[in-house]
Order: structure tokens, then C-alpha cells, then sequence
């Protein structure tokens, strides 16, 4: 397995997470970047669009067509929701794998997709072959999917700050909530007037705190930590920064007498993309930026029975490209951290 | 009591509460500044350090002298804590009376002052004299106060948000949440290398979780608004902009047939400076931004028994300047809102 | 003249210029806002728009009608290029005032600007009677006038800090540099992907040096400053911050021996919105950021024969809608400087 | 050489540019850092102040003592000015070579350098023999070198955009023009009120127009390019962002018949690090921060003959301590791109 040279395609390769992922895997040491897709920008040089990547990458995006992505050996869904679920069939029966970065097979309940997505599902058989890409939780099956769903990026920042406590059935079930923040580029690259830079620095605001799309995913998740339903009340916020999220959790302690520190410590050991900070510091999200780390940090204020769990992630890396690049690794038989070792830059 | 003049000294005119204090007064039709008071920069102009007030002050800054000031019929310290306590008696002795933008006067109890604090407090006599300077809570005794206790910038995002609930009784009062985030002017104008904009910038982080000075000043009012002990978790977040505090705070409902909006809508329906948002829409920082607002939004995620409402103020104005001349007007007999009628600019 | 009330209406409300035309006017003592269009947006509440307008406006936007804009005294156009030459004729003929604050009418001659702008211009009768509402160049003729072309941003920051030198002749008139920087309102409220949050932020660029549209207004302007032609290299340059104009001007002297703080003090000693700084000091865009100020400051590095002039305005307001009013009042016989005098925030 | 592990000492590590120096030889396949010293912080983890750098580095901040140092290969100062001239020559006494990140060494005449940084040379013996680091220019020398000037970050913005011109002679002399733009980190940790977040948001502004230290470093440069004196008025700004320069140049051609873009393209097509855009691109600093790159753009605005040269760099890697390993690599044999390949994060 020591020379494997995994090819690689990406549909959608315009947005945000598309760039990370072209990024990371030009620089990752045993993986060739194929083919890049864009409906809209077929036949213009990828180095046009990312200047970052002038002189780095020789191609052109193509228009997606399955005859050019099925040499692939791994396929990625850089696409907004609705597209993944229309090529994913075609891609696997040629033996390609599919790792979707969008939210087309994060549910297992296509109903409640449905509700959610506001579109018919267009392949919920393959939704309970899809295995949802969070490596700390999945790490065995996601070895031999040919299907993964990557996780969205406030559900990967909120399930790693709250599986301890509910792997270990310490929490109050219906009493869980986590307010969050992230950066505008996980709002994605769209031309809306309300992601416009007048609109946005100098302010801060929640929203869709009446129920964000990642609501479902995350009690989906915490259901299973848990083994037993969970209520969450989940409020979204956007920060004006580029990158980065920060969720903050709360919950009941069911048991006071337990050193929080070494429970998440022991749980996240072999993680290595989980740091949990010592008592008392406090987690940052620049710290973060730019590397496929998740930082814990973990507090009980006035010694009573809230639980506070800090936790930061870059959304662009560990909240996507840089978990789908993890979850290729364990796919492939690949180091897991390979090509993901970039450092944050500070500042 | 038409053609009142009330002449104010600022104790402490350097900051950002100073500053803020200083343009709001001099727009003030009924105010004249007598005397701005700094250690560090007596017999330099004070449009040499605020600029933007050059063309419209005449003043230099003076040293801070009981002689200068007891021609005030108010003065405003807006000092770091620890000195009005040890200027207050004697202003007051000379008939002037006192607004402090500082944290000195805030909490009745002075142990809990001193632990907090760190300090011995200068003067506990007068904390039961002390008028705590929320408006939409303490008019009356406001009116008659000689000494008024400015609140803080959270302390009055949080009480405000949460005190229609509180005074109908309507919240489990031992799991109260106020997840916070305020902008950069409110850690003040230090010269430290962790404020520093290359530090803050693009950064999102929690901190003090394990205890902010204004959890017990929230406490306290709360407390007073529920009629019984509260237990609140306080989470303080830094975000990378300069003005704005954002509140979201968490209740668990004792009882769920209750019309959230409307019970808001009453309660502040008198209230010149709190903006209750009709259902479903969203506050934003921006649209307070250099106004004395509050402005409110309650939900109840999926219908169940949390509660989610979100409170935005100024910090620098009804988070402290603008509240303090909103107390000047109420003290003096003044119109309430005098010299507080300026709109948020947009962008 | 004492009790005049202007009634103005503003066609195409919804941008930023035009945010900030109403914020300004309702609060300006002597006028009325009678109405306000959208195209989009006929039918909505204005304040649903600009939140910052809650509580203080209960227009709707209307659809662009003469009938219903006839009514007025004067009507301001705060359109994208294009709309106020196809409007103002039937306007004028009405009896109603009109001041433009896009492009429109801004270049006397319409060969020039059908160059720059792509389009036929649909109105040239009216260039020559348009009068160009710098006030600081034409008071006189802005008194008398039917149709004012309200100036540019870059125009109104560069003109007037080139003004004293060329008017005294001073300068080499082939060799004018305007190096500028823009805040993003600058680029108005569009839904395009280079205006977002995450492509503005943590970024710094030139744009348009082959030629921006407001070279052809500036030198047109020079020109008439200087009485000869000039030729003048203009490069913008995009700021992360919202508002804002820093331009750094250079020239070279032909004589050296002159104080030119001086003659900048002197040529502006009676303009109510111009402040020069004392030699030595630097501007900055925060300091005139809410205001209608222009503020400058010069300089000759070592002594040498090139001189450095910073210009700085809030492009909003000295460079768009505080213009415009302070046109209006020109126009109405008011006090310039009414509904004007706001002083900007710190911080 | 192949297999040369290059030992590596950091004086002043907690700067900015000790921060960066320590992540890219973190990163450098063939360089190992045997001591950080601080004084301040000596006895302190290097991870507890650089956070990103948790989980990566094991030392601990030393005191700064010849003794511990002189078995380095090389020593790196990112200290303030002053610092260097005092250490210097005894390390190079020992074998040790010394690449200085401060500006004792820059200049070459030791009474220009008194003026301007307001101290004595401690050292003035060593500055005929410091080579100035700018690799483009003095490759061979640096090969050589015992003491390595490390060059400012303007003046390697500036230089590297005026050389092409000025060695080919196309350029007046006595009339360059350099408006340049720097983020804050440029300014780097120093615990000062005018650095803090809140004075430098949302503000841009000119300093030390009347002169700044960079000024004599970047004439001498441009002087040896251009084989006689030159003249020239260098602005520099702040802007608020954390990194980035970028240097908008200005000059006179001589001679108008010249294909700019192919004589820029001519002159860096060895260079690993300087790349020229196409004619009518324009360079953004984000796309190259995080990398050593200087990215350079060339306008001649309406063909007349004032050429407007566009230069970006990321004021920390190619303007501080990319450029200093770069000069590492050069120094000890190595490939001169080793541990500096990593690309712009985009956004």
C-alpha cells in the first residue's frame, strides 16, 4: 500500500470548500488531482478563479460528466445540496467512491430530509448504506464505505464538545444546548446582498433561531452518543471573521463528582486531530485556523451543575475539506493525518 | 424647570465611556460640560486625544480636584473601579451629585464587592444609598437619587432580556443562561498586548468562563426581578468588531401557554428605549449601533419549553454613556430622552 | 424663509446612499420626507429595509411615479447611473428641484461621458445647465440652481485636497498622482461575489488602474481649479472597513518657498466642512466617519519639491448623501450647515 | 549535504516574526531549533504564548547567553532594533552565522542609521560586512555571508517593484513615489494603545509621512539597482487587517517604447518567489499571505508615462521570517524553496 496514488476528482470546485480541498490535496504526498467540475466555469483555468493556486495547478475545470470522473478512484461533492444525490448511484455501480461534502446523505430518515432540504430525495436507498464521515465516532466503517457523508461543520464542532458526557450518560438528555458562531465562509460563495462585507462587519446576530439544517444532523448524532433521545436547542451566530467556528455548550451534569478534564482527555487520547486544553484555558478560534484541529476545553463554572464545553474548529478544514481529506485517508488505508499537518498561523 | 442647565464634570475622560460621555453632552441641548478631569494627560486639549471632537470642545483636560468639580451639579466618573469610591462623600457632601460609570456603587453587599473585586471597598456606607441605573426598573428612585450606580454593559443586555419572564414568574430560576458577546470597546482603552488588533482580529473566544465580574451584578438584579434566589451561567465572548454586545440567553419555561411576544410588548410598551421585535425576526448589533436602544427578540425553538431571546445593546452608549445621561435627564427633571435621539448608522 | 419645509423625495431608497439620505433627513428640522421609491421594494415598509429606521419612519416604498413625485420641492436621485437622465427633465418641468447623486449629469460633455459610462446618455440638453454641487467650488451657482449633480466620492476627496495648490498655481500640471482608498460602501449594496464578507476581509487590492469612471469627473474638475489642463494618475484601491476615503495626493512644486499649511487654512478658513490639521498631524478616516467633514492635511517629506496631501471624507456622507443635503440647504435658502452636524464616534 | 541538519537558535522569540520563524523551521525538513530565548519569558513554554504551536514544540524559552547559543549553526534575531549589534560579533567569533530580522545591520553607513533609529551603532565594524538579505539581488553574496541583514517588509515590497525599471534605466530618478499599506502585524506585539483593536478597526490613515525608518533602507537599495541616487517619497499606511503589504509604485518612464510585462517577466523568470501577473491583472495581498511570494502587477494608466507598479508580499513570511529562512536555505547549501512551499489559505 506504500506507493498508492489516489485520483481524485472534485464536483463543484468553485465554492469555498471546493478551494480547501484543491488546496490540501496538492499538497497531499499520495493523491493526484483528476478532474475539477463547474457547470459554470467550464474551460477556465482553476488558477483563475483561486489566484492562491497560481503556478500550482495546471487544469481547467470541466464540465461534470461521469465518463471523465468514473477513472477516478474517489470522487468529492463540493456542490450545494440537491446535486450529490443525483450522481453518487452511477459514480459507486463504476466503482468509484464518493465522499459528499454537501448535506445529501448526512440523515438517515429521508423524510425528515425532506422537511428540512425542502426537495424530494432523489436516492434514499443509498442513505442507510452512507456512513456518516466523523472519523472519532466511525472510524471502522468508514474504512470500507464506498460512501460517506461528511459532516456539516457546526455538527462536527458541537457532537466532538459533547460526546464525552454523553458517551458516558452524564447529562441531562432533554436539557442540551449549544450556541454557536462561525465565520462567513460558511455561508459559502454566493452573491447574496445580506453575505455583503457592508452587511456583515461590525455586526453580530443569530439566526434561523427558530431551526437550522443542521439541527436534525446533530441530534441524529448525539442520539446515538447518548443511546437514548436527546433535546437540543441550537442557536447559530455569525461572526464577522472569514473562518472559524466556536460552539458553546451547556448541560446538566446528572453526577457532579467527576474530573471533567480527564474524561475528555482519556476519550479524544488517540485522536489525532482532538486537543483537549487544560482546566481553566481557554480555546480561540485562530489558534485553529488553517489545520484540521478540534480544540476542547471543558469548565464548570462555580463548581454547580452546568457544564460548559468549549469548542473551536476551522469550518472550511475540519468542519469540511479537511475532514473529507481525513476520511479519503481512512478510506484509502492512507496515514489518517496525511497531508493534513499544516500548523495555524498566529497571527 | 424649562431653561434648566445642568453643568457636569467628567472624573476620568479618557476612555471610551469618557469619550462616548463627552459627544453625547455636548449635543446635549440642557447640559454643560464644566470640567473633564485626567491624571495622565491634565493641561492637554481634549480634542488632541478625541479627535473627532476637534472643532467642537474648547477644553483641556484638568486634574482631577474636589475644588474644580464641587461647582458641578453632577459628575460622572468614568474611572477605572476604585475611585469613585474614594471621591463620592465628599461630592455628595457639597450637594453635587454622582453618577459612576464605574463598577463601584453596583452591589449592595460589600464582601462580595471585595471578592470580586479584589479590593476593600472605600466607601460601603453608601452602597445602600446607591440607586442601581436601570430605568426600565428603577424610574422612580432614579429621580430621587444622589448617587446612581451606572450598570454594566452585559448586566444590562441580560437583565433587560430576561426580566419580563423573571417578574410574571414564568422561568425555572435555577437554570437561567446568557451566553454573551460584546465587542471590543468594552475591555477599554489598555495598553495590552491581548487587545491588541493583530491578537483579536479573526479570532472568536470565550472568556472568564469560570467567573466574570458582572455575574454578580446580574445575579443581584435578577434576583430582585424574580423575587427569588437565580442561578445564571454567564459566558462572556470577545468578538472581533468595536461596538455591540449580543445576549443570547437561555430559560427553561415553567409554563408554555403564554405569548411570549406580547408579554414582552407590554412590559416595555412605556419604555422610550426598548424595541421589542415582532416574532420571528432576528436583532442585529448594527441597528443599535450609536443609539441608546435595546432592542429584543424572543423565540421557542420547535415549540417546546426552552426559551431563546436575544438582547443587543451599545455597549459604550445604553451600555454605559448613554444610560448615564439617559439617568442625568431622569434626575434632573429633563425630558427622558433629551439628547439621546440619534439613529444607528447603516452601514 | 424662516418656517420653510422642504418636501423632498427620494427615488431608488434602498441603496446605501440612499439609506443614509433618509437618516439624515428625518433628521433634519426643516424637511419632509414625502416619498420614497423601489422598483423592488414598492409596497414595503421602508424600515423593514434599514432596521436602523425602526420606530422612526412609517413610509412605504412607493413604485417611481412623476405623478406621485411631483408634489415635492426637490427630489433626489440616489439611482445607479442610468436612471436620473431618464427622469429629470419631466421633473424640472414640473417646478420640482433635482439633485443627483449618481453620475448622470456630472461631466459636461456626453461624448466623454458615453466613453466611460457605456451607454447613450439620454438627456445631454441638460448637461450644460447641471450644476456640479461641490459647495466649496460653487456655492453661488448651486443657490440659483435647477438640477444639481451631486459630486463623487473619489471626486469630492480628491478636488479638495488638490484644490489650494492648483487655484494658486503651485503645481506641475502634468505630473498629479491620487493614490485612494475606499471603504466598501463605496461599491454600494450589489449582490456580487467580489463584494462578500469572505473575499473583502483580510484583504487589500488596487482596482481599475487601466482607468476608473471617476477619472474623467476629478480631472474635469482640476482643470477648472488649475485653468489648464492637468493630467492626473488615479488609482483606487478597495480598504476591509465600511466607511471611509483616504486619499494621499502628490505634486510637485514649482515653488518651493511657501507655507502651505497656510494657504490650505486660508483658502478653507470660511467653509464650515473643511478642517485642515496642523502641520504634522495626520488624518484619519474614523475621525470624520458619521460627519460631513472633510479633513486634510499637507506635507513636503525632507523638504523636497513633492508635496503630500491626505484627504480624508466619509464616502457616505461629505461623499454622497450629507452632500446632497448640504446642496439642499444650499438651494432652500437654509442654514448650510443644518441636519449636518453630527460628530463621528470614537471608536 | 544532503543529510545537513542545520541547527538553529531564535533570539526574541515571542515577536510576531519569532512566532513565524518558529512554525515554518517547525515545518523545515532539514533544520532543528535548539534555543528560543526571551527575556521576559524565559523558563515559560514556547507553546503557552505561540498557541498554535501546541502539541508541536517541547522547548521552553531560555535567557539569551552566548553559551547556549554558540552551538548553533545559525542564530536568528527577532528582536527590537539594538539588540543584534550587541550579540553579533561574539557569535560570529564562535563560527556561528547570524541572519538579523531587525534593521541594526541594513544600513551601510553606520551615521545615517544613528539618525534615524536615535541610538549609537553598538557595532559599526560589522555593517561592511553584512550582506543585505534581499536574495533576487545579492544571491551570491549571501551564499557567503557570516551576517545576514535581513531586509524590512516595505523595503522588500518596494525594491523588489522598482527593480526591473531601475536597473534598466527607464526611470526618472528624482521622482519615485512609493504609497504603501500595511496590516498591523507589520506594527507587531507591542502592548501600545494606538495598536489596540479598537483604534485601528474600521479607520485608515496615513504615519510618519515626514518620514519613516524604512525610507534610507529602501533608497540605498534603490540606488545600487539604478547606479546613481535616486529620490524618493515613500507614505506608508496602516490597514485594518492583521497581514499584507502592498506597495503601489510610481515612476516616470524615460522611455515610453518598452514591454513592460515581458520586462518584468524577463527579469524574476528565475525566481521562485516573485511571479508577474499578465498586463491588466491586478495582485490582492490575500492571495499571498501565508506564502513567501511577492506578487507584482504593471500598469502604464491611458499609455501615458507614468508607470503604476502593483507589489504584494505577506509583510511576516517575505517580508521578515520567510525571507530569513529563505536566506538560511541560501546560506547552508540547501534547496533555496525548502519549507516554503506552503500556498495562500483563500479565503
Amino acid at each position: 500500500m506504500s506507493d498508492t496514488v489516489v485520483r481524485a476528482g472534485i464536483v463543484g470546485g468553485t465554492g469555498y470548500s471546493g478551494g480547501e480541498l484543491l488546496r490540501l490535496l496538492l499538497a497531499h504526498p499520495r493523491c493526484k488531482i483528476q478532474a475539477v467540475s463547474s457547470r459554470s466555469r467550464a474551460g477556465e483555468p482553476v488558477s483563475g478563479l483561486f489566484t492562491n493556486l497560481r503556478g500550482r495547478i495546471d487544469l481547467d475545470f470541466i464540465r461534470p460528466q461521469l465518463s471523465l470522473l468514473k477513472d477516478c478512484d474517489v470522487v468529492f461533492f463540493a456542490t450545494p445540496n440537491g446535486t450529490a444525490m443525483t450522481m453518487a448511484e452511477a459514480l459507486l455501480a463504476d466503482g468509484v467512491r464518493v465522499i459528499d461534502l454537501s448535506a445529501d446523505f448526512r440523515l438517515h430518515d429521508h423524510q425528515v430530509w425532506q422537511q428540512w432540504y425542502g426537495m424530494e430525495h432523489a436516492c434514499p436507498t443509498l442513505l442507510s448504506e452512507a456512513v456518516y464521515g466523523l472519523p472519532e465516532i466511525n472510524r471502522a466503517q468508514i474504512r470500507a464505505a464506498r460512501l460517506v457523508a461528511n459532516p456539516g461543520c457546526y455538527p462536527t464542532a458541537v457532537q466532538l464538545g459533547f460526546l464525552p458526557l454523553l458517551e458516558a450518560g452524564l447529562l441531562k438528555p432533554d436539557a442540551l444546548i449549544a450556541d454557536a458562531k462561525s465565520g462567513l465562509s460558511g455561508a459559502g460563495r454566493k452573491a447574496e446582498t445580506n453575505l455583503l462585507y457592508s452587511e456583515i462587519d461590525e455586526n453580530f446576530s443569530a439566526y434561523h433561531v427558530d431551526g437550522h439544517r443542521h439541527l436534525p444532523e446533530i441530534t441524529q448524532g448525539l442520539q446515538v452518543a447518548a443511546g437514548q433521545p436527546v433535546v437540543l436547542t441550537f442557536v447559530p451566530h455569525l461572526v464577522p471573521m472569514v473562518r472559524g467556528i466556536h460552539a458553546t455548550l451547556y448541560g446538566r451534569l446528572l453526577e457532579k463528582d467527576v474530573d471533567l478534564y480527564e474524561l475528555y482527555r482519556r476519550r479524544f487520547s488517540d485522536e489525532p486531530f482532538v486537543d483537549v486544553l487544560p482546566s481553566g484555558q481557554h480555546v480561540e478560534t485562530r489558534a485553529v485556523r488553517g489545520s484540521n484541529d478540534c480544540r476542547l476545553a471543558v469548565f464548570r463554572p462555580q463548581g454547580r451543575d452546568t457544564v460548559v464545553v468549549l469548542s473551536v474548529i476551522d469550518n472550511l478544514i475540519k468542519g469540511a475539506a479537511g475532514q473529507a481529506v481525513q476520511n479519503m485517508n481512512i478510506m484509502f488505508g492512507l496515514e489518517e493525518t496525511m497531508g493534513l499537518g499544516a500548523v495555524a498561523m498566529l497571527p
